[in-house]
């Protein structure tokens, strides 16, 4: 961050009044400029015993296994933005059942809520995003042709709790990249 | 937002290509300015039957209570946001149990999360955000000066579980202001 988007001056870094970190603050207007995380929402989608993955169409990792999963938008709930990427990735309808991951990565501030969900149909294509749609069986997954981190430990945790008869709720902070 | 943060040219309101949704877009360097959601994440510090609140030294708000929160950081976990936030403003050491709740506000683009969590002592005072701290019994919440309705939601579920004998995580979506 170099201009001030409210005004188009010189932003400077400097710890404000009453603060206790440097923000991008505006030379000419004052305005301070706060960077704060974001969530990526998204869910995974469980039809009888599989679970459906989307090859990613689009960097990063494009080529590679994902949960459906984005950024989540301005004037929506978590719960309707894991809908909404759900229907954008994989054209799919779910039901959701409930929050299933959270995963902390502030290396790239970002913090990513995965939902458990049933998929409704199997009436599900690749959208925009995706070159490709599938269910997989625990002994189908492509775990080393998964895209990100975040996913390979909530489908981890979605085995496991399956394998134990209970699903609970995990949070975990990832030291590295997403 | 009128101007690129990164170049400083004005920015103009426009559907990218593949995207849905209009997007401010830099008319000189292209650079797609994203807008998403923010993360408020504090505690719900409790020691043996009461509450801790603090009485809010700035704006929203100010003069009335609220659990100890704030914006979540760059580079930090939910968890550690949690923590500093309580010390930030009650100067209060807590252990945190577990996410209790998540209130989404749409209208003002704002996730809350609330942890549920131990206060360590009784060694806890008003920080720079803050005029007052106290505990409070059920019986002595301000119900009527409480800051914000997320904070209202997510203590009436508190008492209610308490009641109940069982604490379990609550997700709700307000359809007006925090």
């Amino acid at each position: 961050m170099k201009f001030c988007s409210v005004c188009g001056a010189e932003v400077t870094l400097l710890i404000p009044e009453g603060d206790q970190r440097a923000r991008h603050v505006c030379t000419a207007c004052g305005c301070i400029h706060y960077q704060n995380p974001k969530l990526v929402v998204g869910s995974l989608p469980v039809y009888e015993d599989r679970v459906l993955l989307c090859r990613r169409a689009i960097e990063p990792r494009l080529g590679f296994w994902t949960l459906p999963s984005g950024f989540m938008e301005i004037g929506e709930s978590t719960l309707e933005a894991a809908i909404r990427e759900t229907l954008e990735e994989a054209c799919a309808r779910i039901e959701i059942e409930d929050l299933y991951t959270l995963m902390n990565v502030p290396q790239i501030s970002q913090v990513h809520l995965i939902y458990r969900a049933r998929l409704m149909d199997l009436d599900f294509a690749p959208g925009e995003e995706s070159l490709e749609t599938r269910l997989f069986t625990e002994a189908e997954i492509p775990w080393s042709d998964l895209a990100f981190r975040t996913n390979t430990l909530t489908l981890r945790h979605y085995f496991a709790d399956r394998q134990a008869g209970k699903f609970a709720y995990h949070e975990e902070t990832l030291h590295s990249q997403a």
